[in-house]
């Protein structure tokens, strides 16, 4: 008995981007009711050369369904990465939970022993599930644990029972 | 083909915690070279009402050895939570390693089924593998993703290629 790889990839993804949609929401209506333009938390970074709220959210977008293609060596829809508003950002989210509701468990089986090559110049190759296990879900937690220290250190009402669903 | 509950866990926390040491590392290292009191880091916090960077490694610490000990029925070890130096944390970062290395991939065979009750006043119960997969991986990268951005929101030199290990 253990964890199939379905499991530790499309539910978790589902998820996690659960969490970043109810950041939205709270964080926009913080917005609303200090009376302050929701797009400052949109390009809020924790330090200069960190991606700011959009970047998290389009990196964690990006890693979930990065995931999914690599796994099944298929293509993954393209994205812009020009989302600047709190309804983009949410349309971002749909398109990729629209992507990921298209996997079922039996289109990954036998994906834990499909050889990924991780992104970037490393050129490292790994079998799939060594993939989800080392790279795909570290990954995808920083970026939605990242969104999450933005928000709060703005002082938006979110919590950890948001970010754990 | 799956991923055990071995890999998932203890391999998993290993990494995690060897991240955490490189922080320490490379921000004591940084507090040196620009001449403040390291300690400063430490109470660092991205909010009023969230936990110190000291707070973020005593719960990663607490996530990996709770996991350990909930999976398996048997008592974690008691930390004091008072570390207040780079040394302590190293201490607890190594005292954590040593306990998650007490445990083989056969200690942990059959715990996929085991009841597990959530901590907290939830009182969910959920199968070892459910409650790796939706509470004790995402929580604990919580906690070393928001010592990152603690870290980073003070400008030391650390990076995703320490996150990711």
């Amino acid at each position: 008995m253990s964890i199939s790889i379905y499991r530790l990839t499309v539910p978790m993804f589902q998820r996690g981007l659960g969490s970043l949609k109810t950041y939205l929401d709270k964080a926009e209506a913080y917005a609303k009711e200090k009376n302050f333009d929701p797009g400052i938390l949109i390009s809020t970074r924790l330090a200069p050369d960190m991606l700011p709220l959009s970047g998290q959210y389009q990196r964690a977008s990006d890693s979930a369904k990065f995931t999914l293609a690599r796994l099944t060596a298929t293509e993954a829809p393209k994205f812009e990465d020009n989302e600047k508003t709190f309804d983009e950002l949410r349309e971002r989210l749909e398109k990729t939970e629209a992507y990921l509701a298209g996997f079922s468990a039996e289109a990954l089986e036998g994906t834990e022993s499909r050889q990924i090559t991780l992104p970037g110049k490393s050129g490292i190759v790994l079998p799939g599930d060594e993939y989800v296990a080392t790279f795909a879900l570290p990954n995808f937690y920083f970026h939605v644990a990242t969104a999450h220290a933005i928000l709060r250190s703005q002082g938006a009402p979110i919590g950890k029972r948001d970010y754990l669903g």
